[in-house]
């Protein structure tokens, strides 16, 4: 297997770089085949490394960012800024061919923007858009995007996020025509708003999307999409209140537990094993999010990462490496071309 | 206490008339100072008033309509070709001051036509909306408008749902001074799209609502805004998304429970419960939803309703009948203009 190299960017996130670490030490046992480097403060890194006994790792290298990008920072500010940001070195290493991939938990305004300026889209897409897989009910997951780097889209847009996520679905997901749905306010045709209903006729119109109409927000987790298309704006919204609720209902049943006596013995072994189960059900902490469209793999990883989602970021950004996402997409998008002319 | 009269148009929802007939029996009990009027064919009302000795109950009246509009007409088909449909003559009772409100369970769109075309919207309010309470973290409820009936908003259209809704909270929460909140994709001010921050810029403006800022879709039921806009496109899709992962939680406790020896006996007593406590959980089905904004209380409730959600939904009309809901609007839109001089 290819030798990979991953860019980890140590300073992002709201939990510090001994999150990241931590997730590091797990990926380096599951992924015998890459290297990592590990961009951030040395002074704070170094120590941190040296704990672990990873200091002198043969496939660790840490590479010094002299500045961080704060989760208050606003994305132009950082990439004016903060030239010499641990997010953006990292994301240098991938542009310059030095590393295969980037993984970063810190503010997604500013990895956008910085991702952007220093990858650029494949050519012809327009946008780059913010990737998750979301759970189904019958097990399995299907690829929702945008998740909120674009809070307003045109149809052109739409259209390409359903062909990137198409191709990634068949690269990730190991299906050989992904079923790209259009989340609307309704099934039938006449509902929506205009950008929906001309992304849809663009759909109909080509052969390079298996495109099967529209998609209600109640079978989101339904199993009836491997693709679900949407602006940013709607996207981060749906996505964000199924975290809402699933918190409030996770409140809801402990109440009902306790309020049981039959039941008040039952609720560590239960509870717990719910909350466990719960974790992979808000993909918004869970998962990493794919930044794709941009001439890179760009991963970014929840703010309040745990280790074992920073980790699953990591493998993620492995996968997708693994898998040359840009290159496929880059593919598409020359056939893509070629049905237009 | 006034009498009250309600409309209820007994022919719409999926699970046909028996089901109004049902809740129609409970409101009976619960409302002693409301007269009826169900609006249907009469041939099947007749025998189901019958059955529930209701023929000649001396608060219920039924009244005959000889169209029904099916849950897949189109909105303006059903107002061009079913004048007479229940639903019409429902809405039609309440534009002639026949009935105090009007509750159905059929078709949205058809619902928001018809009763644009019978009631019209009150003076200086430019679109009806759909609104609903939905279950806040520490008890209670807040309002969330709109669920659907428009699709594109502008920031004026925006505005005055933060208005409309404000008063809603006042009378059917009893909250002094409602928070209004904007639901939208961040909460610093440069998050979102145009229209968002433009409706911003517009409720900072106003002293007649108590503007929090933005809102996020994880805190859409944290308890932290009384009062939640949005335009019809992105709530109807966070509120359907929300739904569809409570369908996914329930099954995921399901197999959980069951892949457990030591707790599948535990299952018929707490599944149960969590799942009626979790009916309250799903706005859309459970609560009525008010279509605020016209000269008159019309209540949508769920096309899938129970008996109990029914019920809830002919509460609503009752409450917001009862509070002059439709009279407190105009009032404060009369500020409003004041307020513009």
């Amino acid at each position: 297997m290819a030798t990979l190299t991953i860019a980890i960017d140590a300073m992002g996130g709201d939990n510090g770089p001994s999150i990241v670490i931590a997730a590091l030490q797990r990926a380096l046992k599951h992924f015998p085949q890459c290297q990592f480097v590990v961009v951030g403060d040395e002074t704070e890194i170094h120590p941190l490394l040296q704990r672990e006994k990873l200091s002198n790792h043969p496939r660790v290298t840490l590479k010094h960012a002299s500045q961080t990008v704060t989760m208050s920072d606003k994305p132009g500010y950082s990439v004016r800024a903060k030239p010499d940001s641990s997010m953006r070195i990292a994301l240098e290493l991938v542009a310059n061919d030095k590393a295969d991939a980037m993984v970063s938990a810190g503010n997604t305004g500013a990895l956008m923007t910085n991702a952007y300026f220093s990858l650029k889209t494949i050519p012809g897409i327009l946008r780059p858009a913010l990737m998750s897989a979301i759970p189904q009910a019958q097990g399995g997951s299907a690829f929702m995007l945008d998740l909120g780097a674009n809070p307003v889209c045109d149809s052109d847009t739409l259209f390409q996020f359903g062909l990137m996520g198409s191709v990634a679905a068949q690269q990730g997901l190991a299906i050989e025509r992904p079923r790209v749905a259009l989340l609307n306010m309704g099934e039938e045709e006449i509902k929506g708003n205009d950008v929906v209903k001309a992304t849809a006729q663009l759909f109909q119109q080509s052969a390079l999307v298996n495109y099967i109409g529209f998609i209600e927000g109640d079978d989101l987790f339904a199993g009836k999409a491997d693709v679900i298309v949407c602006d940013g704006f709607v996207g981060n919204i749906a996505l964000k209140s199924c975290e809402g609720l699933a918190d409030l209902l996770l409140d809801n049943i402990r109440s009902n537990i306790h309020n049981h006596w039959l039941t008040r013995w039952f609720v560590k072994l239960f509870y717990q094993r719910l909350q466990r189960s719960w974790d992979w059900l808000k993909p918004d902490h869970y998962n990493g999010a794919s930044l794709i469209g941009l001439r890179g793999v760009v991963i970014k990883s929840h703010g309040d990462a745990s280790i074992r989602a920073f980790y699953s970021a990591i493998e993620q950004a492995v996968h997708e490496a693994q898998q040359h996402l840009p290159q496929r997409i880059r593919e598409r998008v020359e056939q893509l071309l070629l049905e237009q002319e």
